[in-house]
């Protein structure tokens, strides 16, 4: 499972919006070459699954994407609201992820992502992936209700 | 406690590594005015605190440290193992927050947090903060282990 296609290496993405559809589109088809292809190749990249550590390089990235699609999740993503903060050489979009089990169009929970994209000389790629689950039943306009007080 | 000192929206922060030191110190300080003059002023600004809903725009992100401020946790906070994707308009800073009551050496929790900083007239400013819980006695090297399915 640890071997990648090196042509997926060779795909660009023209814009933060581009490489953003396909590492949605790699979650949704547990597809773990196409979802590597849209990281860069560095020991400096950050990942934080829902609830999981914060994993840094591009290694200990791919080994967890290895992990979460061996179970094969059969479920579908939809970002809105995205906030996007772009600019020549770096993009930034928080996005509320909502993921429903697929063939089901209801949303079954929300997670608040913060995807971060760097232009290489391979197009732009993901450096950082920060996903952290929604409380439930919560809305925007309400006072923030965290779990502990380290905030 | 909504009014906000005006003079605190004149100081200038030369780089993103100073306006993530203020945000730190008011953090610590619990000194609303100074951690409102870190963020950029706008509606679109993003804040999720661990565990807590995504806040949007400035006032909502005021009214959130406010809330947090008015239990005036005595807490330090420490930043280690960061992780810098900074380019001309847009500096991200993905940190581990080391976070332990004020006279107290050990840390107590550990907090991820991706910070995003924007080059405005105003000097570099805070657009997002994204705080997440690390889970309880995880290593890097360790597979992740999510909370839920959602990932």
């Amino acid at each position: 499972m640890k071997t990648m296609r090196t042509k997926g290496r060779t795909r660009l993405f023209p814009t933060a919006d581009e490489a953003e559809m396909a590492f949605y589109d790699a979650f949704e088809r547990c597809d773990i070459a196409a979802m590597m292809t849209v990281w860069t190749e560095s020991d400096s990249v950050v990942c934080v699954h829902p609830g999981g550590p914060r994993l840094v390089g591009f290694e200990a990235v791919r080994d967890s994407w290895v992990q979460i699609f061996a179970g094969a999740p059969q479920l579908r993503v939809r970002t809105v609201d995205v906030q996007r903060f772009d600019e020549q050489g770096v993009a930034v979009h928080s996005v509320i992820e909502e993921v429903s089990p697929r063939g089901q169009q209801a949303p079954v929970g929300q997670v608040y992502a913060t995807n971060v994209y760097e232009l290489t000389d391979g197009g732009w790629r993901m450096v950082i992936h920060h996903a952290t689950p929604a409380p439930e039943a919560t809305h925007q306009d309400e006072p923030p209700a965290p779990t502990h007080t380290l905030h």
